[in-house]
């Protein structure tokens, strides 16, 4: 990926600003523009910058979520042509536990490359099936046309009770901040797969074949944390939800900034669930295995903000792991392991950076 | 693009089996799978081939459809970043109007290479919330990508009552075939900005100004026929309906086969509907005007099967042009201007072709 910045001539470009503020760009100008509709309520507006839409369609919300997964930007080469189309249902599914949805349709455009082999388009299609299939989604429909990279663009829709919905904002002060599970893999696996190949000879040679094997099947395989989206928003647990897309500090900043008072963030950087496999591959690499959990996203686990007295009630069963803590700050901050309080970077993912 | 054809191993790739067989061989993978869900109901199972998908969602259907648009297959050069912005409403509004159904939302993900001037980004989103407004849908989300090619994919949801929806299949022996307007008109835009630069040089000298402002505009500013389909709809006038965007004889070929019955369609060449700058392009590049209507596209005109009375009753407010006769003969056929009658062959565009 080019790390070109602003045009020859000095014209802003698209990647001069990055992907969150050219979709706030996209949504602050068409927020003048909504028009009437007896679908939209005031958590709609709310959903516009949040994991999915929210139309209400009566008892329930019918929650929308769209993602677009390209060759160039998210496949690696060694990811199969099965975990491709896994992957683009996983994603949006994401976005579906993110807010507590039960997932009841996906619909998948296709761009294809004229010479991609059928066999390739089956196995994509396999993928993609056996991902619907393990979140029981029907596969609504699908459109495929000729392209130069190949393209998987999928829509998932789901329902959520309203008074249920978890949403990016309502985070309140005292509550825990909790993660679903071990960040970092993913980032380890892509660390691994991106290397240049000398480097990646020489990776093969001083990991572990079994922690190689764990954190690449975590890139190429990720799961999304359905159930336990739906859980929480069944039994209303959370105050606050997202999913972890583009790396642990990213998302956090995205919960201060939807709540409307002045709340802050403090995570502890001891309580930050990195599993042995991620120590390795950082450490062989050189790299602080705390970026990877902060700074690279894909890990698909859920970020939520919880009660206190629920969180100690509900972890063992939903395995919840406690990153941090509400405050009333305003500000990210993380408690090192030296005792010091720094602010957070909020960084993450960028397609474009 | 390329006509190459098949891999150079003699493996069958994408572009041997084209379009629409891609999505058949798609939705004949899924359908084995499909879960059950409380969403589904006949219907739903019925448009998985049809222009959109239907949920069962208690009065009405909700009904889905997605269309993908990239800038090697869709856009030629002289498309304005605004006019790009459109279509990608325009193509998913017309999927719901073929149905019938009133759009309630659209979401669109994007895949922006990362030079492209932040003007032209937001050249392509008035376009869109221009389009949005004019159906007054809301624009509920987003998504952005770096990309190689500028990728617009949209996905539009709208409503419609569980008994007015249009589907491809009912059309009946006697029906009246209609379209809702002149075809060809993009074809021969299309015709004109894709021909190599001395032969539109020529073209430019022999036809007149005013004929290729029309054609241009009609292939680069293309208008979903929402009202019509909306009032076919709601008056429960229409026996089947698509929208036109293979071209005349592939739609044709859509309606009979999705017929449970052995209904045939006889087209009568002197109905349909050529206008005067439709002929005079054709005739500067010595071609027969009537393939642009059969066997192009994107003219985003509906096509329409209904009761003979009622076409008679309602010809004058929706702008009815009589095509055809639904016959019971399981052909497609054309009566040509001499008298005789000549089988039709389904052939539309088709972007792996």
């Amino acid at each position: 990926m080019s790390s070109k910045k602003s045009g020859s001539h000095g014209i802003p470009i698209v990647s001069d600003i990055g992907e969150k503020k050219l979709i706030k760009r996209l949504l602050s100008m068409s927020r003048t523009l909504q028009p009437y509709s007896p679908f939209f309520d005031e958590n709609y507006f709310k959903s516009l910058s949040d994991d999915a839409a929210l139309l209400d369609i009566g008892d329930e919300y019918l929650v929308i979520t769209s993602d677009l997964l390209l060759e160039s930007s998210h496949f690696p080469t060694e990811m199969s042509s099965f975990q491709k189309g896994m992957k683009v249902v996983t994603a949006n599914v994401s976005d579906l536990a993110a807010m507590g949805a039960e997932p009841i349709g996906f619909v998948l455009s296709l761009g294809l490359p004229h010479d991609l082999p059928l066999e390739k388009f089956d196995e994509i299609m396999a993928g993609v099936l056996e991902a619907c299939n393990t979140h029981k989604i029907g596969l609504m429909g699908g459109d495929t046309n000729q392209s130069e990279e190949l393209i998987l663009s999928g829509t998932c829709l789901g329902v959520v009770g309203k008074k249920k919905v978890l949403m990016k904002e309502g985070a309140a002060p005292g509550d825990v901040v909790a993660v679903t599970g071990p960040l970092g893999v993913a980032a380890a696996g892509f660390e691994f797969l991106f290397a240049p190949p000398p480097i990646k000879e020489t990776l093969k040679k001083i990991i572990n074949p079994s922690t190689i094997k764990i954190v690449v099947r975590h890139a190429l395989e990720p799961r999304a944390k359905l159930k336990e989206g739906m859980i929480l928003a069944k039994k209303g647990l959370a105050t606050s939800a997202t999913d972890i897309t583009d790396g642990l500090a990213s998302e956090i900043g995205e919960l201060i900034e939807a709540s409307p008072y002045n709340v802050g963030i403090t995570l502890f950087e001891t309580m930050i669930p990195l599993i042995p496999e991620v120590e390795e591959v950082a450490s062989a690499l050189d790299r602080n295995p705390l970026d990877f959990a902060l700074y690279y996203g894909e890990d698909f686990e859920l970020l939520l903000t919880i009660r206190e007295d629920l969180y100690e009630k509900f972890k063992d069963d939903l395995g919840l792991i406690k990153v941090g803590t509400v405050t009333s700050s305003g500000k990210m901050e993380i408690f090192d392991k030296e005792g010091n309080t720094n602010i957070l970077m909020k960084e993450g993912y960028d397609s474009f950076k």
